[in-house]
C-alpha cells in the first residue's frame, strides 16, 4: 500500500488578514498557504459561483485559463518541477490533467509530455497538443515503464502518478486544489454545509476538504463542510474503500462516458475526506450524470459529463433512510470543466437547410419554452 | 446609411465609491452604469490580465462562462428580451456570438434561434447546439428576411444587427463590452497607454472606447487610451471607412481563417472609437495572426485565431514614420476567445504509436526548450 506525502505549514506565521483580502485571480493570491510558486501562472482560479433556481452552488471550474480545474493543481506542480531544476514535465492523461500540464510546461519553459490514449476525444487531442507538448499514444500497460525512463533519462518532472498499488499523486496538487475552498468560503462568507465533488482519484476532493479543514486550523470556521465524493458507477474504488474499511482499493471499471473520472484505482486522500468530514462516497449512473448536465446546461452552464457528476451526485444523494440528502445551509456542486472536452464535441456538423419560411417555423416550434 | 442607437446615462448620480469596491464576477458589479440587467447572469466578465515576457497585459476573454467576451453583449442584450416580454431570441452567428446567446436565453428560459453557417466548425457546431438553441443552416443571403419573419411572427427579440447598409448592431451590446475598460482600469490602477482590439464590427472596440471615456465623464481619468482596430487584412471596413472619411463602408472580404471577425460591412461606433481616441485602425494578416497565436500559446494561452488580431496588431504596428508603435504606459492586448474554437479543433486524432523506448525518445528529442 502506498500512502501520498502531505504538504504542513506554519499556521501559526499566515497573515492574520489573507482572509479579509479581496479576491483575485492567480494563486499567488493565496501564497503564504502554497508552496512556492516557481513557475508563473495564468491568472487561474479566483471562478464564480453561479446559482441555480433552488439556491445550489455551481463552482464553475471551466472558468480557469486552460478551462478546467486541473490548472490549480499544474501551477504548483509545474512549480515544482521549475524550482527543482527539471528538464521538462511528464504526465499521463488524456484530458484536461495534460491539457493544463502543457500549457503550464510552456508558460514556464520546460518542454512537456503527454502519454495520452489514442482514443482521446478529438476536441482534446487538439487542446493538448495546441501547447506543443509531445503527445505519446501508447498503451496504457506500457506507460509507466516509459515515463520511468522520460524521468531518469530526460530528467523530466512527472505531474502524474506512477505508482501502482494506490493512486498517490504529486504531492503539491491538493495544495492547488485547496484554494477552491478558500475561494468558496470567501464568497459565501462561510462555510457551506455540504459539497459535492466529482471524484476520480480524490485529489480534488482531499484537496478541498484540506482548504476547509486549514480554515479550522486558522480559527476562521469551527467546522468543514460535508464532503460528498461522486464517482461513476462503472467504478468507485473510493466507495469501495469506505465500504470495505481500507486505505484504498481497486476494482473493475465498467464502460461509462464519463472519461475524466473513471478510474481502477483509488488512494488513502480521498478516505480520508470523506471520514473527517462526515460525507459519505456516492455513486452515479452515466444516466444521472447526463441528467445533471442536461439541468445545467439549461441554465447555460455547458459542463463535461463528467463535471456534471457533483449535481448528479447531489440529486440522487438519500441518506441511510433512503429521504433525499436535506442541508440547512448553502450547498455546493463543483462543476470541474467544459463541454469542449466530451467526446462527442467536434464530430457532428449541421448539413445545410432549406432556405424557406416553413422549414424555419416548423423548428422554432420544435423548440421547449 | 444606418446609424446605431446610443445609450446615456445621468452620470451624476453613479455612485461615487463605484471604482472603489473590489472586482467580483457578474455584471451586477457594474449595475449603476448598465441598462437594467433583467436576465440572469452567470458571473460573466471579471477576467484576468495576463502578462507576456515583455511587459505586455493580455485580457483573457475565454475566462467568461461560454469562454468568450460575447457573454458581456449577451447578458444585456438578453436582459432586453426578458424586459421587453419578447418570447425567445435571434441571432445570427456561426461562433462565439450563437453560442453566448443560446446559452444567456436558455438561463433566462427563453426559446433561441440561431441562424448558423453549415460550415461552422465542427466543435462549434456541437457548442453552439448544446445549449437546445435551434439552429437554422440556411444560406447566408437568406438570413434577413427570415430573421425579420421570426422577429414579427414568433415575437422573437433579435440580438444581432440585421440592417443591411452599415452595421449598427443591438444598442445594448457595447454597454456589456465596455466593462471591460472598467475591469483593465480596476486591474492596472491606471489608464493604459493604448489597447489592441480584435476588430469584426467594432463592438467591442466602441465598448472598450466608451468605458474609459466614461471614465473621464466621471473624473476617474483624464484621457482615454488609444484604441487600435485590428481588423483582418482580408477585409478591413473600418480602415477602409477611416481611410476614405466615411461613417461605414462594404469592402469584398477576401480568404481568411480568421473567421470571427471577417466582415465586409462595418459601423460607425469603430469609427468614433479610433478618432475620439487618437488610435488606428490596423490590419493584420493569418500569418501575423498565426504568429500572435503561436506567441501566445507558447505562454500557454491557446486563443482562437480571430483572438490573436490584437497581439498581431501591436506586434506589427508602425507609427506613420515606418518605426514600431512605441508606448510610455502599459499596453493592453484584448484576446477574445478560446482554442476551441477554431476550425481545426475536433477533426484529428493521433493514431497510436509504438510503446518502445527508442519512439518515445524520438519524439521528446523533437521538442523545442
Amino acid at each position: 500500500m502506498a500512502y501520498p506525502l502531505e504538504v504542513d505549514y506554519a499556521y501559526d506565521r499566515v497573515p492574520a488578514d489573507l482572509f479579509g483580502r479581496p479576491a483575485a485571480h492567480g494563486l499567488e493570491r493565496w501564497a503564504p498557504l502554497l508552496p512556492p510558486l516557481a513557475a508563473p501562472g495564468l491568472g487561474e482560479g479566483n471562478t464564480p459561483l453561479v446559482q441555480l433556481a433552488d439556491g445550489v452552488h455551481v463552482k464553475d471550474e471551466s472558468r480557469n485559463p486552460t478551462w478546467s480545474h486541473k490548472d490549480r493543481l499544474n501551477r504548483v506542480a509545474v512549480s515544482a518541477a521549475k524550482a527543482s531544476g527539471a528538464r521538462g514535465v511528464v504526465v499521463a492523461s488524456s484530458g484536461n490533467h495534460g491539457a493544463a500540464a502543457a500549457a503550464y510546461a510552456a508558460r514556464a519553459g520546460l518542454p512537456c509530455a503527454v502519454f495520452a490514449s489514442p482514443d482521446a476525444p478529438p476536441a482534446v487531442a487538439s487542446f493538448v497538443r495546441a501547447y506543443g507538448a509531445a503527445v505519446l499514444t501508447v498503451p496504457r500497460e506500457s506507460v509507466p515503464a516509459l515515463a520511468r525512463r522520460v524521468i531518469e533519462e530526460f530528467g523530466y518532472h512527472p505531474v502524474s502518478s506512477f505508482t501502482e498499488t494506490a493512486h498517490t499523486g504529486h504531492p503539491f496538487g491538493p495544495e492547488g486544489y485547496k484554494t477552491v475552498a478558500y475561494e468558496i468560503f470567501l464568497d459565501l462568507g462561510e462555510v457551506p454545509e455540504a459539497v459535492y465533488v466529482p471524484t476520480g482519484y480524490g485529489e480534488l476532493l482531499f484537496g478541498v476538504w484540506k482548504g476547509f479543514h486549514e480554515l479550522t486550523l486558522l480559527g476562521l470556521a469551527d467546522r468543514t463542510p460535508r464532503l460528498y465524493a461522486c464517482e461513476p458507477a462503472a467504478g468507485g474504488p473510493l466507495a469501495t474503500a469506505l465500504r470495505t474499511g481500507r486505505p484504498a482499493t481497486r476494482v473493475p471499471v465498467g464502460p461509462t462516458e464519463a472519461y475524466g473520472i473513471s478510474c481502477a484505482v483509488g488512494g488513502y486522500r480521498g478516505v480520508v475526506a470523506v471520514r473527517e468530514s462526515g460525507g459519505a462516497a456516492l455513486t452515479v449512473t452515466d444516466e444521472q450524470m447526463a441528467a445533471a448536465r442536461a439541468e445545467l446546461v439549461g441554465q447555460g452552464m455547458w459542463v463535461e459529463l463528467s463535471s456534471a457528476a457533483g449535481l448528479a451526485g447531489l440529486r440522487a444523494h438519500r441518506d441511510a433512510s433512503g429521504r433525499p440528502g436535506e442541508a440547512s445551509g448553502p450547498v455546493v456542486c463543483v462543476a470541474t470543466s467544459s463541454g469542449f472536452k466530451d467526446s462527442a464535441t467536434g464530430t457532428r456538423s449541421y448539413p445545410p437547410m432549406a432556405a424557406d419560411w416553413d422549414t424555419v417555423a416548423a423548428a422554432l416550434r420544435d423548440l421547449p419554452g
